[in-house]
């Protein structure tokens, strides 16, 4: 450990990237929940569920597409559950499944618009077309190398 | 709302982008907690502390410096507190400013390397150095924007 310090120019490039992407994170929420009472973690698994076949999914399946850890997931479909978004389903011998209720699909409705405007006026709409492409283009290859690898603990 | 819908183009950019962006936040937190017990928040504060004049900062330019709100770091350096990792000291006519303790010096001494070499492994040296500046540049540019806005609510 420590033999690869960082230069100035790195350490730089990743705090603006860090702080840019926390920054980013908390107001696109502040917006959701102040508009619909959404977190970030709820529009996620609503977006998921009402893309999947059925409007349903395993949980450990969510889990996966969504890159969160088991226990996360478990916790986050309870709390939506608990709150008429979601619902549990038995499904034959395949165990559990969540799946959208009314209430979760009209809340993603409900929130979708003001929540896409707010991606553009924060995001997209800062950058040209060839920045977006390069922004998503190397967002994408940092992604698979993180779904690739094992936590290093 | 609703007049302005990202394209699929873009819609896939901010996607890809978002899920990277927490991915990778979840990964660098998980080694940081594994390998010292601080999380995210704290490394960010005792690094700002550290660089900080007199090791020292008033509670709300510790919180404009992060880009946080006040009340989220009043929590944060309550805690930081009770865990020995700061102290507040009283300054005069100047109230409370938050202080790093030797041992918020020591946790910092101990966690960085482990996180720096994290921080290289799953981001900087993913990177071509051209893609490196690209990113930070654009990053950079979308920071400032967010820093000049008012929260949209």
């Amino acid at each position: 450990m420590g033999q690869q310090r960082l230069t100035e120019r790195e350490l730089h490039a990743w705090r603006t990237s860090m702080q840019m992407m926390e920054l980013l994170r908390a107001r696109i929420e502040q917006q959701l929940q102040a508009g619909s009472g959404l977190s970030n973690a709820d529009y996620t698994v609503l977006v998921l569920l009402s893309e999947a076949p059925g409007r349903r999914m395993r949980a450990y399946e969510l889990a996966r597409v969504a890159d969160w850890e088991k226990s996360r997931m478990h916790h986050q479909i309870t709390r939506m559950c608990n709150r008429g978004l979601l619902a549990r389903e038995r499904c034959g011998s395949r165990g559990m499944e969540a799946v959208v209720t009314e209430k979760g699909l009209a809340a993603l409705k409900d929130a979708a618009p003001g929540h896409l405007q707010e991606v553009r006026r924060l995001f997209i709409d800062r950058l040209t077309p060839e920045e977006l492409d390069q922004f998503a283009g190397i967002a994408a290859k940092i992604l698979d190398n993180l779904q690739a690898d094992q936590p290093s603990l």
